[in-house]
């Protein structure tokens, strides 16, 4: 087992940097082009409390998907694990991430999992606030006080307008969910701009590593003390992250990574190894499934070298 | 934290029981009748050799789907991951365990993972042994290894008889997977006739903690110290066991429950919590998911009493 | 062969009408309730120009999916068929007339056809005008020249707002092929609002006659000779309504009718005997594939006794 | 309108082999090779009892699926319209013809229509004899009588093997026909190997006309006047040839020719315009849906200088 160290963790991203290649940019989101194809930033926070980083680890990206996990934080914190479930279910799917046909495929029309689009957005219709300013401002707050950052964590203007004008798909989700009365016009109205707004926010590797750490930490900052999100539902969210966060990848990085992991199109990676450690990647070069292929080859190299793999414990006997 | 005693056994057993009356006993698999509908018997081996037990822990029931974790540790150490995941991959799917659709519509038709039907029937072609009959035996004689059962640990000759008589759908599944390719008509022959043998292996309750403490165990057997299964293979099992082990309420019991399980529609389940214990149970009424309803209740209560959800460890801080 | 003439017709209504009770009246749509539940009218427009009538033929009901036959004369007419069928496809389709998830599978997500509802959509953004309303304008106009009838035959305001009020699944479609490029951003709302009017366009059975003769008559008004629509554009849309004008039902009716129909959810009915009659049906209760149970009997009926069957011309030797 | 004649026919065929290079000839089928590529043969035969023929007529290919029309016209004759469409329905599909996703979703496990392999094999199931080879028997002399051929129509013994040999899709299909219960086990065995055979029946382009003109003329032949299927039986089979005819292009063909049509991979098509012609083409360059190209384009003109498409009679007035 190796040292976790900044030389060790230049190390990882010198080994793992030239994968930046098998991938490619996805080039509609604002801030995200070509000249980032061979970016790869690393940070890990421990719980002693130590902070190792190495690559471009200051670059800025919007949340994207990674979005999910804070929505679905906020919507079991307001509203309890019973009501979001049955909005939306909590198991694995093998459609892609913005798939519509298993919202009319599968029974009660519920969305198979938080961590696909209509999931999302059937999940964001259960933030409390009188509004949707309302709503965003308390997740970005939630986001903030969580990576201690207020000024490089918040919304990214430009993203957000490319959101809306290149979210028919999202739409389309949502008017499906209001036609099998999963959401009412005005939920489906304004989940949707939660969802584009959320998905806006930018976050560099630190901020991910800590909102890593975070949930590692079963849901209490360290530096207050304070338990902002109840445990139990930290839990449920990590569970979700193996099942399904590395989109139709989810089951491989399960066996080849073993801890909980959530991807975004922008080439982010939050992971969370249960009492141990968070982590923050950001490798815009993704493959076709969505995930950053540098990224990944980051997360096999921690999980085997440092021994991250929650299915293989120390030996018992 | 509650403390494991035969005592809190009956408890667990106790408040459970009840809920064998929400499913039902499948009728089409000699043994099962409604003989056994409340049903409902749980054993538990832990890291320091201790076993603790409680009801019906002595009916013999076939193996069913769980045959599909000792196919898939052979098939591992027979041809290891690469071999064994070029034919079957290791994606949860929403499709039922039976289904054939996803053979047709997924891209180069291998099936999703090896806890489905067909995926078990491709990973069984992967099984060393000159002829069917070699294979199984080695099957078998590894099962008795690891349960130290040769006696009640053995092929149910009228389920086996069964199981190719209503065999048409997994027939079907083969020979899909012949016209695409994925298996050669002597495979699929072969493949299918093994399977059929290892789902009527009859264990118990006992039997399936012991195969459970073993995969716990990261594949060491701890009386002799011998490492059947290489480690990293185990590791690989458990982690498909977590994300596809429990039909399409996989998602569902990876929040719940927490650590790696496999279900048969016979009503058993194998439990393996990494490093720490192996379980087992069995309870013949099942849900429209085929899984034992009480079964499933008494992992709630282990999981919780117990607290062996992998994705909430000791507090960090 | 039975002899056509209104006694022969009152027959069939009586013989007909007790099928009503097989079915239900959709009970969303302005102007339609229980209180139309047996309700079932005949018109039949022979090309000696006869009018034979029986039943409640005076009662008035939206258009609803017969629009579809009206906007794909009107884009053929004005695109012609090159441009007309490489936004939608001519195949028939298995899939639910309000499917999303063909939209999703199927190559180039062209809609299957112009009848199923994204079919319709797409056809839709293929009418000439430089405004929604004028395009509606010119298709109510075109249908008020075919029925000779501009009092009955107009926008009914009413099923109007409730087309926009409820429409969800029609926007979810609509935004669903923007975000595959079939529409642009502009022509999805637009065509979604022309396709909303048309279909609330009230009509009666003698309206539907005269359009069914339209088409029987290759889109020539007999009483002043114009070729409103070219003949080769209205054999396409005879063609496409008899292998997908009845919904999931297309295939039987061509086997037990035999000729080109096109049904609505209000219980309508269109039918063309090509070169001898157009037929209109009004019978509100449906059954759970959307046709008139009723309606779908008097057209069985009229198929075998007036020997209509396009499959069973006159025996050669 | 242009007149009949060999010379006519010439021209047709000059006109149309330039499309064979648009497809290509399946190669694993016994007979069918690169040498065929160019191969384009048309015959037809005329209510007046005249025979005009073109190009290639003298090749001798197996029926492929031809010979569901066969199977269909011998089980409604022996078992009737009900019983043979309670077994299989007889709506189109957009789903391949060797597509088994239907069988798993279509309520009732129903196979869609009698023309996909698995409707067929289901058709197969229901023609009488007591054995197989009985029943084959029966089907052969049926189609010499009609092509009054018993020396060219008959059993390619190399094709038969090939058949069974490459059948693992259509075993897939039978078996999980008998897994759903809509055959049993033997059902399933017999009406594969009865698929099989029919399959390998050698014919050329007369006798596809002569089969084409059975059907025109409905089910009676000619110089003897004996009516060998009952015509309400013949009428259901075209009615069903145009609206699933030509597999996934069924549409396409009812729009651009306009009259029953069934395809073959070997690249055969037989045709029927009600009460006035028999067509029989062979071009065994087919296209990806499996339709001849050039076939299909000699349709096309025939349709079109013919004047035989059945949605464009004569004009009323």
């Amino acid at each position: 087992m190796d040292k976790l160290s900044n030389g060790f963790m230049e190390e990882v991203v010198k080994a793992c940097r030239p994968y930046t290649a098998q991938g490619e940019v996805i080039d509609h989101i604002p801030g995200l082009d070509q000249s980032h194809a061979t970016d790869l930033g690393v940070t890990i926070i421990t719980k002693e409390g130590d902070v190792y980083s190495a690559g471009e680890d200051d670059c800025n990206f919007s949340l994207q998907s990674i979005s999910k996990v804070i929505i679905l934080l906020m919507a079991l914190e307001d509203f309890g694990k019973e009501v979001v479930f049955q909005k939306v279910d909590m198991e694995p799917t093998d459609d892609f991430f913005n798939s519509i046909s298993n919202l009319e495929n599968y029974e009660g029309h519920r969305p198979y999992n938080p961590f696909i689009n209509s999931g999302a957005i059937a999940t964001a219709s259960l933030v409390n606030g009188s509004t949707v300013e309302e709503r965003f401002q308390r997740i970005l707050s939630f986001l903030q006080t969580i990576t201690g950052d207020d000024e490089k964590v918040k919304l990214n203007e430009e993203v957000y307008r490319s959101e809306i004008k290149n979210g028919a798909r999202n739409r389309s989700l949502a008017y499906f969910m209001e036609s099998t009365g999963v959401l009412s016009n005005r939920e489906a109205e304004e989940a949707l701009d939660l969802y584009y707004r959320v998905n806006s926010i930018d976050v560099n590797s630190l901020a991910l590593a800590k909102l890593g750490f975070f949930l590692a930490n079963h849901g209490k900052i360290s530096a207050t003390g304070s338990q902002l999100i109840q445990s139990r539902h930290v839990r449920t969210v990590k569970a979700i992250m193996l099942t399904s966060g590395m989109y139709n990848e989810s089951g491989t990085y399960a066996v080849d990574v073993g801890f909980p992991l959530k991807s975004g199109v922008s080439g982010s990676i939050v992971g969370a190894v249960p009492g141990r450690m968070g982590i923050g990647i950001i490798g815009p070069s993704i493959n076709k499934k969505g995930n950053s292929v540098a990224g990944g080859q980051v997360l096999r190299m921690l999980s085997e070298k440092l021994r991250l793999n929650i299915f293989h414990d120390s030996t018992i006997v």
